[in-house]
């Protein structure tokens, strides 16, 4: 039986990478006072639906606990955090929280896009200012160079800025959700197919003119200029651009949004995010302004991997296997091992002393380990050890007692 | 609404504890040579169903996928890891994995019994000897000094063992697992209670007599002696014991059993494991030994919490927060935290300039930032900067440039 469609096992090698870019990720985070919470993995239905617009029902994973609870998998981070300010009202505020947590959507797996996904979200809860909008910014532009992506843009753009575009272009209140969410197909489609969208949505033809219109000569609102002004301040230079064609979504949006696209790999958005100022209220909770984001650690670790970013990266941390010559030796390779590891070196010991040496070199091999110590009968007389580079394949032999100092 | 009971959000306090309990675990698992993995949270009920005896069954969070497909969440780490071994044939045993991931049991929630929880697996796959299950045993041991335990116990027992006493009290196949449940109350009930539950079972009395008499006898055989020599000589002295009267829960043990208890706080065993030879092969996987244990990250955040153990873990990596004197110097309070950061020092800027100043150093007293930095309007003519220490309430104004010095 194979394993679901969209979920992975992660190997060793893929960890590494991983778990390198939480670590880099993190110390950004860290940098500027984040700090890490988590949350379950379980919530109510009445809870997750409805807040991220309609089409996301189809893609939960809702079903009955043993009470009868109708409860569904976490669909993102973000309401979650919601769920957790409300929780914790007495936290002092601004809230500077960061988490790294799968979610599971039933999406139709494809290159970038699987059912069991972690995201990295960070958010300022309590803070209207555009200050903590650019503190946002910032981190995901440090976070990038900090992976290692050179040629990547910070897209933004205002929720502000494009209901007021839709009010301009005369569209209902009603239609502008769909419409917002066909302009945002417009990195996927022709301009004339999401026309013919909106026009079958029910908006005239002057309608969508006046929306194309607009939308092409938008600029910064106030808001967004000190947005922008503050993120230059704080680091971030040429790769944010504002875009005016940006949506992002989600719908419970109200201000700055804006997301990471890199130029290589192709793989659609790498981070994401914006201002919710009413969210958290809308849910049941405190009446706190938010702003935050996203960042997809799959699809980085994906992009890292094809665009061979690290290519040094160590594959272990063990620097020497020590293998057992006998059954009747096992004694002398488990004190040698244990020397090291009480001096702080990582060390293997071949765990089953019925496997023949070449065998347990290639292991050593295979895993990338740099040094192997045999011990022999000779040698365990004579209180001495083998020591072989298994890179060089030269060895030595040499008393127990200086085998730290070669190694080290 | 409120949170689903047994699942809990992590606050940042909790994440502190939990993140260096990981670290100080991951630690030992590194230093050994174990390899971290993860698997996916859903699994066909298939493969989860019928794997750990009947009881778990009723725990399990079963339910029908988008697809129709009858899938349910991860129940233990074990099971997971059997399934990626049957997917990466290809790789080279023996394997030393690890993996820290939540699993979901719909158990009654009470102290240190939560519906989702975390668990450190670490296991060896492809080696049959008494060695592999000494160095899970031997990391056990430092995982715990690591932590900080002091008083606690490595309990060993085999089921090989027990099998022969349950053969020896002529005690029928069927009855096998029922016996092992029924004695495995024992540290929570008396004998007589238990002697009970087997005579309900269909035990006769000779059986019954028989079976506690062999028990209480047991000695090691010949394979767990290995064990205790090999761990012994890895360096877990004194608190290992042999217990003849330990099971463990789970069906799919064939040798060596283990578990962690702690003397303080009585929260039951804060880890356990054992030889599962068999369980591999059984799920079409192929014909590999194992040995692993797992490692409860809840129970011991729990104890390390309600023991005290780390009195002085830093609750913050931020040393400055930059307050915000007024609107119009929001500038200069970015120029500064930019400075400290680009200098690789945490400094967190506070992200609202329309809070008073007073509100912001309560802000960062809270958070046990221990230093502020205020730039009013004088100082910013002068190009200085007020560095305040929060602990002891002292300030004094600097040039910005002198700033770093002072701080590092």
């Amino acid at each position: 039986m194979q394993t679901l469609k969209g979920f992975r096992d992660f190997l060793s090698s893929d960890m590494l990478i991983r778990n390198e870019a939480k670590r880099r990720i993190i110390s950004v985070f860290e940098k500027y006072g984040f700090e890490e919470i988590q949350t379950p993995a379980l919530e109510y239905q009445e809870v997750l639906l409805g807040k991220y617009g309609k089409d996301p029902e189809k893609l939960m994973y809702l079903f009955e606990d043993q009470g009868g609870r109708k409860v569904g998998l976490r669909y993102d981070l973000t309401v979650p955090l919601t769920r957790f300010v409300e929780n914790n009202r007495n936290l002092n505020k601004p809230l500077k929280l960061y988490r790294i947590q799968p979610v599971w959507r039933a999406e139709n797996p494809q290159k970038g896009r699987y059912r069991e996904f972690y995201q990295c979200d960070f958010d300022i809860v309590g803070s209207p200012s555009p200050l903590a909008d650019a503190e946002i910014i910032s981190i995901l532009n440090e976070a990038f160079l900090n992976l290692g992506f050179i040629a990547f843009k910070i897209r933004l753009n205002s929720r502000t800025i494009l209901t007021e575009t839709l009010k301009k272009a005369d569209i209902p209140n009603n239609l502008h959700v769909p419409t917002l969410t066909a302009v945002d197909k417009l990195d996927k489609r022709s301009q004339a197919e999401v026309e013919k969208e909106l026009s079958d949505k029910g908006l005239s033809k002057k309608q969508i003119d006046d929306l194309f219109e607009t939308l092409k000569s938008n600029q910064p609102d106030e808001s967004l200029k000190e947005v922008i002004k503050y993120a230059t301040q704080l680091g971030v230079l040429r790769n944010l651009v504002f875009d005016p064609f940006l949506v992002r979504g989600l719908d419970y949006y109200t201000g700055a949004i804006f997301e990471v696209v890199v130029e290589k790999p192709a793989i659609g958005s790498l981070a994401g995010g914006g201002r919710y100022d009413n969210l958290i209220k809308n849910m049941g909770g405190p009446d706190l302004e938010a702003t935050g984001s996203t960042i997809g650690l799959d699809r980085i670790t994906d992009a890292i991997t094809e665009e061979n970013l690290w290519k040094n990266l160590q594959k272990t941390s063990v620097k020497v296997l020590v293998t057992i010559f006998s059954p009747d030796l096992v004694s002398r390779s488990i004190e040698v091992a244990k020397l090291l590891r009480v001096s702080g070196i990582a060390a293997e010991i071949y765990p089953n002393e019925k496997v023949n040496i070449k065998k347990q070199l290639k292991y050593a091999s295979d895993k990338q380990i740099p040094y192997a110590v045999i011990i022999g009968p000779n040698e365990a007389i004579k209180n001495m050890v083998v020591i072989k580079d298994l890179s060089t394949k030269k060895q030595e032999t040499t008393p127990s007692s200086a085998l730290l100092t070669l190694i080290k």
